[in-house]
């Protein structure tokens, strides 16, 4: 309003005057979501577990419960590899801009969803193939969307000279590559559901396991001293 | 008591003899804060969701809580903006004093609150009128107690020569300015809720939007390699 | 079982070829505790909100449940300032040992338990006199039993050479002076209760107010740029 | 598809080519996952607790929830020395693989389910044999997979140099041998549940009280200043 003031305003605001930051605290937010999520079902096993519930013999109601604990598994497996390829891929990541926080951001919110849909999933496996299906859809649709954003993060990241200088650019288009393949397989056990739930269900398990045999991106191993 | 108690209690403490600290501690504790308040709204979704509450078919259990979907995508949408904003401007802030800690504690009790309020709000948007004011007036209070909490913080960083001494002082003051901002367009997108609640819910998301285009304090981006 | 086996049972342990460790993860643990205390209140708003239960008038359901709110604010309140103080107490340490870390543990135990007693206590701010003194007591309990162990800690600390050696010995007296007065002042507080409960309430809250104001072991104001 | 991207393809990828890890953030991910552990039975104190359930005196309400709190207990004991545990261990090590990664993530499943069969364990405790029993089974196999874990990923960097150079090779044997003793110790403890199971409750806290002691792989004590 005054004089100085008109001045200031007339600041003109250069996006180059602004600091750089590095990954770490995107890391550190990151894994405390992960941590709920790995964690949220092992509470639900406690809530609805038969210390709570009551009514029946102790042996039959841990035994009714299995659908739970088959989604502690999977949710744990499932969200423990997510955050696996995330601890490997953001370590190549030196600077971050605005759009990698967003397309973050939508990551998490796709992982934060792993254990509502694993948990649909779990306790419809034996009801009616409608409700196998749509519960299947649901969770592969999370799983996937997760999966964009990966894709999505790492094709910025690229693009946008995010990642550490000194990464071998073919490498970094073979770790692309992979992340591509990810969501293929998934929509192959989603499809499995129409065969049979419980294979589908073990198809997402034998995924994870694939995921771990080594390939770009992975952390070395080591044969000599550090 | 002693004579030698005495002697020490004549010690006269000095608060210029205390060290400083970095905000490193400060950012860990409020990314713990965040984590679990982008995690809670789904959480809940799998507490309330069809495989506990039962006694409805599946595909119509699940569209009917789209409330609660929506309650998760707001909350995710708000508090990851927030958690955004906390990033980038926490980067400037080299050192924390007393005052800056508690603004902070301020700003996290009102971003804890999100969730609740959320949850109310897209609870009732199909409630009479009477409700839809009120819980939009409980959401934005605590969307607008926060705000207020930023820009105490930001302005008693710059008051108390707590922000990086690199910060462009125009730069500044263009952060300030833009904080400043940000209440005043919340109040907005409440006002719309005297029109229609629906269309209130679209204002804050497109806020967060809006919040995304680029401005002072946001990260820079790079054309060149690091 | 074979002679080499023998000789390597025959490695005496020297306790002195352990490594040292900073204090960094103890903070980072601890603050993933904090967070959590101070979100679970916010978390029962929401499952006990009338978004949840139901079956009254909103302004009503809202209204009558005060005491929720209420203990939403002192669990925030008391579990923010025990944070505050462990973050500032905590940057004087720099190395750790094994029973610093189990004083540490079980100051965490009594914080965690924080708000499951100011619950309680909120609770049963309108019930019967011995309703209003046990939950008192209870309450009183948890945060004298979380400052015993923040004195012990100080103590050892001092004792144990984990302290930064540029701290002023008569400054880390000042620092457990301070932290013995703490418990004096809750039990006054706690003693309110027998006049009139809610002011005992307010006269917590005081006291997180006074803990605000400067005193040994604070974080330093600065006039110079840093 | 084009002749460039042919020989992209041809890009042979050598895993020697993959940067290295330091563990900062598995132990920052882990410790989220403690955290959450330790305050689960908090929460449940909370949820279960006499001002959610109503319809009894309180004193009586309090008192007869005795299971939850020695659940709380049990939990943080256990829990609590399992960070130590990882605290101690894992800063010895200087970089990670994906092996150990998984053995992490494995041994945190494990912690995770810890809340779990403590609730269930002390619930049942004044329970028919069988339930004793039973529970008691299910206790000690989350304690056992947890042990499981520890010695696999100790053995696995032993194995692979994933830890300082600089530890003394028999005093990693040393901690190798520590970790083995755990899981007979647990089985023991165990076994006393066909004696009397609140002894068996007793073993299991003996048994942290036992790890307090000093040890191999534990931190050094100080006698001289910093």
């Amino acid at each position: 309003m005054t004089g100085a003031d008109d001045q200031e305003r007339a600041y003109k605001y250069r996006r180059d005057r602004e600091m750089a930051r590095d990954p770490s605290r995107v890391e550190t937010f990151s894994d405390g979501i992960f941590a709920v999520v790995l964690t949220v079902m092992a509470v639900e096993l406690l809530q609805y577990g038969p210390a709570r519930v009551g009514g029946r013999e102790l042996p039959d109601a841990l035994s009714q419960a299995w659908p739970s604990y088959l989604a502690y598994v999977i949710t744990f497996a499932i969200a423990g590899q997510v955050w696996l390829t995330h601890h490997n891929v953001w370590r190549y990541v030196v600077r971050v801009d605005q759009t990698l926080l967003v397309f973050n951001l939508l990551l998490l919110l796709f992982v934060a969803a792993i254990p509502f849909t694993a948990d649909l999933l779990s306790d419809n496996v034996r009801g009616s193939a409608t409700e196998q299906r749509l519960t299947g859809a649901l969770y592969v649709g999370t799983v996937l969307g997760q999966a964009l954003f990966f894709n999505l993060s790492w094709w910025w990241a690229r693009r946008r000279h995010l990642l550490n200088p000194d990464l071998d650019p073919g490498l970094a288009k073979a770790v692309a590559r992979r992340l591509r393949v990810g969501p293929l397989l998934y929509l192959i056990a989603f499809a499995v559901v129409f065969i049979d739930p419980v294979l589908s269900l073990f198809a997402y398990l034998l995924l994870v396991g694939l995921y771990l045999i080594r390939g770009p991106g992975d952390l070395p191993s080591y044969t000599t001293p550090a």
